[in-house]
């Protein structure tokens, strides 16, 4: 028997069984699809890329839309060719890709952006199809395994699946038997509504609350597709100095609130992005004195292999794991070391407030800037241009027991390689605001805000994050904005909206934020 | 035996009864207190009068000044009171009153503000102490018995008590024998920090998950004080056109959900803020055709007992009863019938994310202003200006199951009757994200944004909220940001730095944000 029908342990659905291109023609113009798949890890990758051959080889470029509603971004090969083939309305809630930021930023696909944990919620509510009765036509779901009973297992990531099987009129299976059957790495809680919603019984990193299968109405299955893509794999992101110093702050910090009964011995559990100075700070804490730590998250990297193999981490929980191609080998070469000590869960609990905050988690995200009042703004560079969306950042922000952002004090600009500061006057879009942030992180230094006023706060900010070069531009900014709204008796925060941009009109204008004064005039 | 002496079912600490002057030696210049209260409701009255008493006569002003960490806002005989007299160093995490207002604005009184479900816990965690190990000095009580083992009977309110007595090094209770004993009013749940925190088994709004009284090591009170005086009890706000069309447009919203199967026939657990609006969607709801009406929120205002009285409502669960005097003398002259419908609960477990959003609240508050994109002002007029606080409007909005937020569209300015609009292309502080929020009101009408990407929210929000006098304005604000951004390649959610506040310069300048069009020239 094939390792297909192996996998499918329920064997009246052997039936269903299709080739790809019998299921192209069910895709119709305007559809709503749901899929698998979070960070690049666990999406469907056989029928969307079939489709968009179709969509090529058939000069159909604009004539067949989707909206496409999935847990995160999903790998280029897919998401990103199809936004090069006009192929997206709409899409929600996070993405990455050159070709789907141009349509986003040029107005040519409609982009969602919203907290990972609402968004799953709010999905599975048919908010966000209301106009559709709140169904999704499709859902194409990444599995690794069907069980006797017709539950689904899994494969790299568990994203918003129990909410799209839940409001999906059919589902489509591609059953990966490219990838281990990753059986009993999932937890999956079945989405009840309020009022009838009850407690999620996780008081620790490892506890398990549900099912290691997705249930679902089997009826709603109409095909079943093999696919032996893998997944397209996270490129490893370079460490650096400038990481390195971040992380390095980030230590003493930790080794500072151990030492003072705000932390226990072994932390609580983290929470870390992704990219190079998530990565640092990893590699930072396998160079620490800290033992048993636990991971509480969203997407694993390459460097939690390190940690895990270094024995000071226990255990981690994730939404998904996001491993370069060397990292899935590692993982399935030690698949008997690593797989009792990861457990992947639906984002909807995952990123749900109340394990979060329950756990104590220490979440660690970087933004694009912050500014003097710890406002910050992760989303939109410049105020308007879209990056990727606000992801889960601020499910773990808002609820963590201790939120920190992290990031390099400059960028450089196209001609200045100090020409944009990190720490602003005001942040020009705000997704995290200064009632949820406890700590900011640069190379420069940490400023520990808990328990400071607005104004205590900034100078805090100033002293320990921005650049040198920033320094006096920033501090004069705030000194003049105080003087001038504390004169007014406006002052609690204290800003000049008639230059609080200057900076931005500078880059605009000259290609730095670096300014010699904050003369402006202004008619109108 | 007197009313006191009967309060007190623990015999043995009737030997700590004081006197009011016998206290006030106890108080140091520079400490940390904790107090009971929220929302004008169960603060402690009699020890903060006899303090400001004393500072006034003997000429103290600016030489004894306390950092004061209460649950939210408390009477302004108190609080106001002590900021009059330069007795408040620090004031987390909200209040109100026209001195302490102005202390905060004119940089005298440090404020932080922070999500109450927040403030509560990191007070607990010592996070706002951390310079003194974490600790307050002296916690002040307010109670309405103490039990035979020395558990704590709160009275109107329950605030941050449970982190309080915590935290504090010595607790002072103000028995109030003027109330009666609220005992069985109360839910408290012990705070226990992370990683061993538990679920709070709450799954319905009536369910009880803690005991009627807060546990406290009876060795940290060392005073007793009889207190007399009633709470100054919140003024009813009147109602008014405007407030009774916004109602409106909510009530028709309510019915279309339920209509379309999005809301329960008995809609879910409300919470409403206060003020006018709240008042008319509560007045709204008591004419609508809805039956077994559930309440989740803060604070229950006078409108909620006619609710109740007409067999709408069939519970509610709060942190305070802030009636108005009146309100207070129904609610005890029919105990037996409001009392078994009605549960105070401490701050951290009313605001906190993990009941909000499994019961599915649907929230509204009302905001300084809004704008285009859905980004909500709550507490900086002016963006910078502190009127109370951001409270819990943020814990609310971010976990509801609907987040509203309702204002009118524009507010007179003190030349103009149509001066301020309170929806605007960009709003200058930013406390709710455009992340959090589903609906928008004004009287104007009502704007569904749920599953709208931000140019089509912004169309939504002008077409439906903005005053008549604003809409040209504001429209074509719109339609230049679109075309200069999209035609840069930059307008996921577009917006023009040096112009966008340029309404705001006009109040400044001329009395009124009504400009006559959008040009602008900058030198800098």
């Amino acid at each position: 028997m094939s390792e297909l029908l192996n996998r499918i342990r329920k064997t009246s659905l052997h039936s269903r069984i299709k080739n790809v291109e019998e299921v192209l023609p069910l895709f119709k113009d305007g559809m709503n699809l749901g899929w698998s798949g979070f960070t690049p890890a666990g999406y469907p990758k056989a029928i969307p890329i079939a489709l968009a051959d179709h969509v090529e080889k058939n000069g159909l470029q604009g004539k067949l839309r989707f909206n496409l509603f999935i847990g995160a971004s999903v790998g280029v090969e897919t998401e990103d060719r199809w936004a090069s083939l006009d192929m997206i309305d709409r899409r929600w809630p996070y993405q990455t890709g050159k070709n789907i930021q141009a349509g986003i930023n040029e107005g040519r696909i409609r982009m969602g952006d919203k907290h990972l944990s609402l968004f799953a919620q709010d999905l599975g509510y048919g908010f966000y199809t209301k106009d559709s009765g709140g169904r999704i036509d499709i859902g194409i779901i990444e599995c690794s395994a069907i069980t006797e009973d017709g539950g689904l297992i899994l494969t790299a990531s568990c994203g918003a699946v129990p909410e799209i099987v839940k409001i999906a009129d059919k589902i489509i299976i591609e059953l990966n038997t490219s990838v281990p059957n990753y059986e009993g790495l999932h937890d999956i809680i079945e989405p009840i509504d309020p009022p009838n919603r009850l407690p999620f019984l996780i008081s620790r990193v490892d506890d398990r609350a549900g099912t290691p299968y997705v249930r679902v109405d089997n009826d709603k299955i109409i095909a079943i597709v093999e696919s032996t893509h893998p997944d397209n794999g996270r490129a490893f992101s370079e460490q650096d100095d400038t990481s390195e110093a971040i992380a390095n702050n980030i230590m003493d910090f930790f080794q500072f609130e151990v030492k003072n009964g705000r932390l226990p011995k072994n932390l609580l559990p983290l929470q870390s992005g992704v990219g190079s100075i998530a990565n640092a700070v990893i590699g930072g804490l396998a160079k620490a004195p800290f033992t048993g730590l636990k991971v509480w998250t969203e997407v694993l990297q390459d460097t939690m292999l390190d940690l895990l193999d270094s024995g000071k981490l226990d255990f981690a929980s994730t939404v998904s794991l996001s491993f370069s191609n060397g990292g899935f080998k590692r993982f399935y070469e030690k698949w008997d070391f690593y797989a009792p000590k990861v457990l992947m869960r639906p984002l909807s609990i995952a990123n749900a407030p109340e394990p979060i905050r329950r756990l104590g988690c220490i979440a660690m995200n970087t933004p694009v800037e912050f500014d003097i009042y710890a406002h910050a703004n992760s989303t939109l560079v410049g105020g308007t241009r879209m990056i990727n969306g606000i992801g889960g950042s601020g499910d773990f922000l808002r609820n963590a027991y201790l939120s920190i952002m992290h990031t390099p004090s400059v960028r450089p600009s196209k001609t200045d390689p100090l020409g944009i500061t990190c720490v602003v006057p005001k942040a020009p879009h705000i997704d995290h605001t200064e009632h949820d942030l406890d700590v900011l992180v640069t190379e420069q230094g940490l400023a520990d805000l808990r328990g400071l006023a607005p104004k205590d706060r900034a100078q805090m900010i100033i002293d320990k994050c921005v650049h040198p070069a920033y320094k006096p531009i920033i501090q004069e900014y705030f000194d003049m904005a105080k003087k001038e709204c504390l004169a007014k008796r406006i002052g609690h925060e204290p800003q000049l909206f008639d230059r609080c941009f200057k900076m931005q009109w500078n880059l605009a204008k000259n290609g730095t934020m670096r300014i010699d004064n904050w003369d402006v005039s202004i008619n109108f």
